[in-house]
């Protein structure tokens, strides 16, 4: 299969590494080229413009970081769209929320071509392993059609519902992150208060009924005062800020979540905006940033 | 080994069963003797007062509601310090706090008796299949001696320090357990606003890194509208403030927590306080109460 | 002068009126034109577009509920801005968010005409009563201009700055009337709770250092159950959720204003979106909507 | 009349001072002796304990920091009760809560005497200027018979209820004052992020309807960078802590309060415990505490 990859980004690069590696042909695209030198050592081919990658190959997959992103490797005169053709499949890794989602549905649509949303989660370290858990939306002729691609990338993929719904269960996946983390920054702060470290509260959490490996994987990091960047401050934020404008628009009071994104507010006024989202339990507690 | 178990409620009949189920002597009292007539049809011994009791046993198990029921069966006349040998075991597996279980130390002390708090966690179903979590404070000597009763009743103990430091974590984690309600909550009306089913929240949950048992637990509750009592509103919510008044006696901010704590207390303002935990997900969208 | 006023809502048809008694040559267009006919009656004329009303007046004021309809009467073939003449003045007394605002300002610009953003506040009473007070944004020379119609229908005008700060401060206006509203609702909720009455706590309120009119303006309506809308809380859910947009965009953690929005969701989500925002003291304590 | 005086702290000794001044035979009391120099230079007359103290005079007013210290200057061999005639009044101005207030209104009973709870509002300022705002509980003789030292002390006097609804709405008032607080330093640090200042802010909030006195009070504070203290981050966050503890006993969810609370408690945590409430919009956004 013929497939092109627009986006090189810390997932992106990953998810087309493991596309070379089962044998596809890949050519890609990226607006710094200089990202591609090594899949392009390892095998890739390189197209000058999106609309030129679209006509080389069956499926376009894209995983850019934003709408305005999105639109731009989409439209215009050099956009994969005016490349696309009539029986194409357009699969967006992107996490780019419902609005964005729904709008490149319809201009694919408008082509003739078949679209597929499948956000991911899971990590840098997913991406390399290919274990993303991918949620998709689309019609089940297009979640059909990805599957030699979705199996390559990713562990899991769900079919979730329509366009614009894998979007949105994204966000609400990211809002239950959001609360694991709190909790677990509030209880490492309340434990310590009493003179209990985190590997204790984490012996503890994992012994119980709510064990969870997420609980290890930020409780190891909070432990170690490791601040290293998986999921940013920032990018939680602006997920926090889609999900309460979501429940915004839809009625539904989200009093935890409204609670919680304020925290990554402070986080980012105090200059963690970059680092982990585990960095947040810095501002309930300074001691927990202190090794 | 003669043991003496004092509170035959839900959690402590069953956990009293084991113990008799595992070969040992066993003398009950309960403050209504008729929750005892199970047991001792069984072969358990029947004491006329928590005195008598401990008078007749090597080691004295208590599992009360509150302080106050903790210092009616250990004070005053017939309470079973007064029968306590020098050289005895107290282990009380309620859940009272920090300050209660602090006291009941030491008053076994100046009896010369040994104490050891044992917080458990796991619902009535972990108490009748003995796998629940026991969080333990004490010192080792008393960790130690206790482990015939502890391997009895339960799954796994942890020794997580002082006397005080289990009836805190217990506290930690309950205060865990309720940001996980209030994200399934929030994530469930999110998803439902959009048209996604609990069923299917709980598939991409699952297949996540952040994936837990307490998911299905509760998810599958939720799903099916069914709010039969596990954890009652009104037990998290006393725990809730309890974690609350700890944080601001010990100077830790928990503004999640807060947030919280005022869902609960709208649920019992709407006469659900006697309901189980995943019934304040019916605050945030009264369409989660409905079939 | 020869004015134009476009949007003869609850709030535009009384400043329409009041600039009509000062004996100004009045124009009038809205949507629906039925609206008119009472302001005809008294000696206004009419327009049949936007575009036409402009062409007539040296002013052109404008009254509308939200940018899609501040939009729909100044842009397009039948738009004022087609009618400006290049020395004429804008007056928008609408309450549309500073992105909006800036948007026509520079519309206005690029066709040589001023513009001056005037959000109000004092509700139905005040603009029937010309006791406005009115924020105004834009430059120094079109705030000069604008003092005859000002002063017709207000009774202060502050000129914040420039274009989009008298919008912006509005909205922080309204964050400070919403914790008020809450602070009064949480206030009789806790009151209530130990027999002390509405009435009772208004009389602690008024005699002390924090007094102010809008204590008796929404005491005794709440003392009286009389929810009857001055402001709904539809209206204020959006100049929250606009108030909390800017907070996530300029960097400001507003953790008491996130708390606050989730209350008037729940309100929302419970019917009560068109009373008044002290409707949303009935979500705190049920009792207080109960005469 | 002759009045005691016990307690001259900030408040007390202001108080004290006022009842001199109009005349009234004053007796002091006060844990630390040297306090009551200036006052006994004037004229005051000094008892040796108490309880030698209220064998002396006809009301013993009280005004101390806590419900320890009032049990230490009532209680005991040397407390006031002892001294206290059958017909004698007691007064307290301290803030000691409801609780504490019963306890001492029914030691007064059972002596034969009378008590009369007054919780006072206003300031150092207001107790300097005798303009002290006094929230009362008690029986109305009680209330009457207090008439000649309330008009000597406060500028106003509300009979509320009976003892202990004096306490409770002191805390209901302080609860709407950190509202305000946090009204004022989340509206500043929005106002802020769009370039516009506090003094602008305050223009527009005095010229509105919820204008209030206390605005330009801690606005003018919050401008000038000044945080010297009339009311302290830790004493604000006892109180509401006290609010949300009756409000978790009597079944009142605050979801705003809790928010604010949490505020608090991070002023404590980063070192601001003993300044000015209005410190707390520090923590709200750093450049308010930057001059």
């Amino acid at each position: 299969m013929r497939i092109g990859f627009i986006g090189l980004g810390i997932m992106g690069s990953r998810m087309a590494g493991n596309l070379l590696a089962k044998g596809h042909t890949l050519t890609l695209w990226n607006r710094t080229a200089a990202r591609a030198a090594e899949l392009r050592a390892a095998g890739a081919l390189w197209a000058e413009t999106p609309r030129a990658l679209a006509s080389q190959v069956d499926v376009v997959c894209t995983c850019v970081a934003d709408p305005g992103a999105l639109t731009a490797v989409a439209e215009g005169d050099d956009g994969f769209l005016a490349g696309l053709s009539r029986d194409g499949l357009v699969i967006d890794f992107s996490t780019v929320g419902p609005v964005a989602t729904r709008h490149l549905d319809q201009l694919c649509q408008a082509r003739g071509a078949r679209f597929l949303e499948a956000p991911v989660t899971g990590s840098k370290n997913g991406a390399a392993a290919a274990t993303l858990l991918i949620m998709c939306g689309g019609t089940a002729e297009a979640f059909a059609a990805a599957q030699p691609i979705l199996g390559a990338v990713g562990g899991k993929s769900i079919h979730v519902g329509g366009v614009g719904q894998a979007a949105h269960i994204k966000l609400v996946g990211n809002l239950i992150i959001a609360h694991m983390v709190q909790a677990l920054s509030e209880g490492a702060a309340l434990a310590g208060a009493a003179g209990l470290n985190v590997e204790t509260l984490l012996g503890v959490i994992q012994s119980s009924g709510f064990a969870s490996p997420f609980w290890d994987f930020k409780g190891k990091a909070l432990a170690a005062r490791d601040f290293s960047t998986h999921f940013s401050v920032d990018l939680m934020h602006k997920d926090l800020t889609l999900a309460l404008a979501q429940g915004a628009a839809l009625g539904v009071p989200l009093p935890g979540t409204a609670a919680i994104r304020e925290v990554y507010q402070m986080a980012r006024a105090r200059g963690q905006g970059e680092r982990d989202i585990i960095a947040t339990a810095t501002v309930i507690d300074p001691a927990l940033g202190v090794a």
